[in-house]
Parts: structure tokens; C-alpha cells; sequence
């Protein structure tokens, strides 16, 4: 089974869309399964992190965001790639850096995540995106 | 099938859970098949790495804790999320940037993994903690 | 259905083999489906980024070459697994760090990538090598 999500971006950070997962695979109704998560772009990820504190998403962002600065910064001086702003490159070694896609096992009908992980599309763009993530669920 | 591997850990480091899988994996008499790992927390990571020289896990846990340096280091005085301690939010980033979940091919009833290559569970918390890996198998 | 993909490699960097893919994949006929990948190695990645610009490429491996010096350089002084030149360890954390599997779903015989992703094995290591990417499809 194939679904496609659709999740719009308005800037750098994490978008939860763990409840549109879990009523999809509820309405599959397979026992165990494998659900697996493709992000078709090459500027933003997959995440799967703690999903109470808001402040663990602020932090993450936070981090990569100094571990690969803009291409303004002089650090990056080197880049070539930055046709679409200083956001370009960096947004596409974030997306090397971090998943692209996750398999996420289905135990009676759902997903087998710990109790504090939730799944997160990871916008590394300053500009709105649509976003498509493809789901493949197999029994 | 669906099994839940429990591993317990004593510190930041890489344990080795591959006799297990190799063990469960040929108790399901599967030819051909899929293995997915995923690790229930957000604050381990599951990594394929050498299983020949010691010194590479050493190593590996030496340069992510510089990367990700604790809390209290001066250079990571604008996390916010550290409630549990020096070691908290690091080791959610070090659980972002590395391996959630693996898909590992089945060859003849064996993971075809090569020569080389390991499973192991990467302990970010500096306490004792025991993690759970489901693992799902299909034939 | 298991496949293994073999790739020549002559230095770091990215080597593409999507079109092998789509061709083994639309071989086989299948409709929707799963493609699991793994690469055989520890020191070499698989990566699915930008298909177009190969400036890309480039500053991709220019950004990991930073993050991650060859062991001659002062930072990395503290790394003991250096048995087989300076950039032995490096190539280790490098493929920690980048992904070792990669799950793509299929839809209608072919990979549901987008439109600018391609996929590409990511060598570490500065001598020529041989690759071993196994290849799972399962219907």
C-alpha cells in the first residue's frame, strides 16, 4: 500500500506528522507490517525524536544550524552551489547528514515507536515548501 | 515475525548485538528476506560499523563526543533542553544525526552484511539505561 | 529478489548508479514494491542527493572533508585506528555518520524518487576500491 503526505513548510525546523501516520496505518488494519518513509527532496529529512519538549526541536534546529552555517558565513566560504541563496548548499548537507528515508516495524496495526519518538519532517529551506514524504506499508 | 532485542548499557559507547540477530535470524529458516532494526529511544542510535579493531569504537565515540560536546562545554552555552543533565539534549542530537532505524537484506538465512560489518546499539546517555530494538523480518 | 550492484570507485567522492537501478528494478516487474539497499562496507556510504548540478557533489565532499580531516590534520590527533594512512579512521566516522541502507519504495515498477534525487554510493577512502551495494526488492 502507497500513500503520499503532503506537509507544508514555512521555514527551517522540525513538522510533526505522527497522527496522520497512525490513523493511516489504523485504517490499513494489517497486523505486523513494515512501514517505510521516502522524503522525495534533497533539502529537507526525516526525523524520528522526542516529541514532548519543544524545546528539543528549537535545540536540534539550533544545532545544525551552526554545524552547517549559511554560505554568508566565512567558514563556508568554499561552497559553490548557492544559486538559490546562502540557504542552498547547506540545505542539501543537512539532507546528506540526516535520513531520507526510515523503516518503522507495525505490530497489530501499530507503529512499534518508543513512547517519546515522534516523526518529523525536517525543513532545512528559508522559503515555503510543499513537501512529499511516500509511505510503502506491507504486511 | 517481530522480536524485541534488550540491550543494557553502561555508559556512552557502541554494544555489539550481532550473534543475537544472527541467532534469530537463522532460528525463522527464511531464504531470501528483509531485516528491519529500529531503536525505540531518542537518545541511542543503531550503527553497522567494523567488528575487527576495538580502537574504531573508541575512536567513533571520541569524535562525536567532540562534535557534540556536553552541555557545560562553553561552545554549546545555547541549549536549552538540559534537564537531565549535561549528556541530555547532545544525545538527542547524536540520536538525530545518527541511524534510527536499519533494513538489512536476508541471503540464504543469513543478513548479508559484510566481512567486516557489525550491529551495534551507540549509548549517548552517561547513565545506565536499558534500550529495546524491535526487529521485524520478512520472508 | 536480490541483486548485488558493483561500483569502481578512484578516490572520494560520489558515484552515481540510479540508471542501473531503474533497469534492474523495471526488470523485475513489479508493481508496488519495496528496494532496500546496503552497502557492504565501513568506510563508504550510500547517499540519495541532487542529480543535476554536480557543483553538488563537489561541495558535499568538501564539507565532510572539513568536518572530518585526515588524521594528519592537528584536530585529529587524538585517533588511534590509523593502521592504513591518514584517511583510514576518517572514512569510519565518515560512514557512521552517512547512511548504510536506504529504503525506496516502488510505485508502478519504479522508484518513487523525486524529480532531482539520484542515488549514489559515497566513497571515503582515497585508493581504488571495489564496492558491493546488495540490492533487496520485494514485491
Amino acid at each position: 500500500m502507497i500513500e503520499a503526505f503532503r506537509i507544508e513548510t514555512h521555514g527551517p525546523g522540525l513538522y510533526e506528522f505522527t497522527p496522520e501516520l497512525v490513523d493511516w496505518v489504523a485504517a490499513k488494519s494489517v497486523g505486523t507490517a513494515l512501514l517505510t518513509l521516502l522524503v522525495r527532496h534533497t533539502s529537507a529529512s526525516l526525523l524520528i525524536q522526542e516529541n514532548a519538549d519543544p524545546e528539543v526541536r528549537d535545540d536540534l534546529h539550533a544545532f545544525f544550524h551552526r554545524l552547517v552555517p549559511p554560505a554568508t558565513d566565512p567558514s563556508m566560504g568554499y561552497l559553490r552551489h548557492t544559486y538559490e541563496g546562502p540557504d542552498d548548499m547547506p540545505a542539501h548537507i543537512k539532507a546528506a547528514m540526516l535520513p531520507v528515508s526510515l523503516g518503522i516495524p507495525v505490530v497489530d496495526g501499530r507503529m512499534a515507536l518508543g513512547t517519546w519518538q515522534g516523526v518529523y519532517l525536517f525543513e532545512h529551506r528559508n522559503r515555503p515548501h510543499r513537501r512529499q514524504v511516500v509511505a510503502h506499508l506491507a504486511g
